[in-house]
């Protein structure tokens, strides 16, 4: 397929090698930055454009991942002149009618991407919607080419969806984030010696769900522990009241199960 | 090494299972409930015994493996009449003076243990504090059999490490858990669906500190995507305090970086 990207950060860059690995021929990139259009074009081995008004007006569709804000805008300005093209976001919080054109589909790749990680996006579960019966073949057979895990959703349900990579994604690396904090500060350990810890806490949910892995001070509710752990975060408030709210609802959830 | 182990519960028995096949000799298991010191027992090939006055009186290490409630009260019962013994606890909230003995250590293998969950020990960081030279030494020889990661470290300082272990792994997943309870909920997708975006997770962190691998809508410092996700969770209230709460900390945290 003949597919425009319109954008050139984390989500674009990765989805753009996927697309031509899988002998997609991605024939423009676009993006405001320059040096990050030249440098994704460079491996896409096609021509790039930093002007919206250059980019091109035909193709089989037009995958749009630049950031959430930017996205409403962008879509308003490159519907112009593209009313039969298909539009496609690649945003898990955006609706799919943020695109305002006829022709127009969803494909969120959820994981989290960061410059300098190569990802295999083969194990990327990929979350499609479209405007129409055509479109939606069409956003699968794509999608089938770069990932071994597909999934049609709506857009109510890609917002909760996204909703849930928050927590299972951000939130959890922040958690890792306040230990690395702690670790800094005493005893002069490098954070190395969370990562076993740490691996065997996701990879502990390949076996069982989340609520029955738990484990620590909280679901025992271990009152001694839990008392003492609060006071030696004393100096750092906003950890202490993190602390007690996360031990406070892994307890009430383990009450509920 | 000749190694009475005290405690039949998910520590003790993958550190049982790790000695055993480290050649040393598990001697006897005491625990409070028969079917499970009867049960590690048995893979361990010793005897049992659920009444604490019938524990050994020699061995090279005492290895004391129970909840964090119930070490000083059986360390005290223990201890009478092994005034010349090594007494070891695993506990990483607790101090190595909890044990009242002369001769006394900690070795604090830092892991999440399940039942059902079997666990390759020799990746485990073990945590060794003694009382003397001498014991420091044979906790060190005895736990380079089992593991490869060693560190020596006071009982302040592994407080601390403690609490980091709490929110990198306990705390992380209960944010795995609500990410679950929300999925649940919405969509009927499974939770398997979040499981290559968890390994990611965990897996960058080879590669980059937290902070740095962090993203989504908080550290962007998206408002819009924010609020909506926000007023999302209005009928979880619970759910809306820590959403709230954990972004603001990581959009706090990078402004500090």
């Amino acid at each position: 397929m003949k597919i425009v990207l319109i954008g050139a950060g984390n989500l674009a860059t990765n989805l753009g090698k996927a697309l031509h690995h899988a002998q997609h021929e991605v024939v423009q990139v676009y993006s405001r930055t320059e040096a990050s259009a030249k440098a994704l074009a460079s491996v896409l081995n096609c021509d790039y454009t930093t002007d919206v008004a250059r980019v091109a007006m035909h193709a089989d569709m037009f995958v749009i991942a630049v950031k959430d804000a930017a996205l409403p805008s962008l879509a308003q300005v490159l519907m112009q002149g593209r009313e039969q093209q298909l539009l496609v976001h690649t945003a898990g919080s955006m609706p799919m009618d943020v695109l305002p054109t006829e022709r127009r589909g969803v494909f969120y790749p959820m994981q989290t991407f960061s410059k300098d990680k190569k990802v295999d996006f083969s194990v990327i579960p990929c979350f499609i919607e479209a405007s129409n019966e055509e479109d939606r073949l069409l956003l699968f057979k794509m999608g089938k080419t770069i990932s071994d895990t597909l999934y049609e959703l709506d857009s109510e349900n890609r917002k909760y969806l996204h909703l849930a990579a928050v927590f299972c994604c951000n939130f959890a690396n922040h958690c890792f984030d306040l230990g690395a904090q702690l670790l800094k500060h005493h005893g002069n350990l490098p954070f190395s010696v969370m990562l076993p810890l740490i691996s065997e806490t996701a990879n502990k949910l390949n076996m069982m769900p989340p609520r029955q892995a738990q484990t620590g001070p909280a679901v025992r509710w271990d009152r001694n522990v839990i008392e003492k752990q609060r006071m030696l975060l004393s100096d750092m408030p906003d950890l202490q009241r993190i602390y007690e709210l996360l031990s406070q609802s892994i307890h009430n959830h383990s009450m509920s199960q």
